[in-house]
């Protein structure tokens, strides 16, 4: 049962919401909590999955949607890969159980991304296979728009090398 | 899967902790949460568990053990009555999933009482069928006590009244 869970995090992004002024301030800690999480869940994750080693972007994306969101979310969200190069993947969510209690956001919260946690735990659990990535709200029902879209942007090796020497 | 609900619980903790200094602010305010979303986890804890009205205080400190507990954190507390009075019930957990990845507290937290949020809880959805209650942690596993053990005192009407009038 998912409620205490859901509530629990409503609870948290409340009291983010009282500790700092700026949304971006919220979404920053937000996505940075999740990050810690993410290289904690990731062990969880592969021990009871008992996935192979995913191939390519495309894969893992999959796995992320079908099997990560499912186990721990309940739900699957559809992926989309959005980019030529083959490394930019959206999921699309319907129904995102984490806003269930969330009618809608506070006017003055207008840019808060309230399920940034889950930008963090994607980036984290990735980090701990060897995989560099981006990920962002593209979209947020809550704010008002059809559906719910978490994108995803592998760094690619050349890039990510770049990163490193900047 | 509660991996991902336990994890952001103490992410919620260890941000209370960098809020506030002292630990009992900590218990309050995790207590206060819990309250909050106890009123509101109520409704959906009667609407799936299709429960009947509970007759008396033991029927209900087996109810929050074996069907809430269950549903809610995958366990099922022991349940033993403590008073003459039948209204103080001891919730015995062998096995607390919410500390699943807490060591052991740090010495500085001496104090805190890391599942405070489950009193709140269970203080709060008490309230809302009308059952005052104090719901405190009496023993902890985490501060070196052979059990978890959390204490629910039922407040009898006479008792209550005797409360408001002071």
């Amino acid at each position: 049962s998912r409620e205490l869970f859901v509530l629990t995090y409503g609870a948290l992004v409340a009291q983010l919401c009282k500790d700092y002024e700026k949304d971006e301030d919220v979404n920053t800690c937000l996505d940075r909590m999740g990050y810690g999480i993410g290289i904690r869940l990731i062990e969880d994750f592969l021990a009871r999955s008992a996935v192979k080693k995913c191939r390519s972007y495309s894969e893992t994306a999959d796995m992320i949607a079908q099997v990560a969101f499912k186990m721990y979310l309940g739900v699957t969200p559809s992926v989309s890969c959005s980019s030529a190069a083959g490394n930019e993947f959206s999921l699309i969510l319907d129904k995102n159980p984490l806003v269930d209690f969330v009618e809608e956001l506070p006017a003055e919260r207008a840019s808060l991304c309230y399920c940034n946690l889950l930008c963090g735990v994607i980036r984290g659990a990735l980090e701990m296979v060897h995989l560099a990535a981006e990920v962002t709200f593209l979209q947020d029902k809550l704010k008002g728009d059809a559906v719910t879209e978490i994108g995803i942007v592998f760094l690619k090796n050349t890039e990510d090398k770049k990163h490193k020497r900047n």
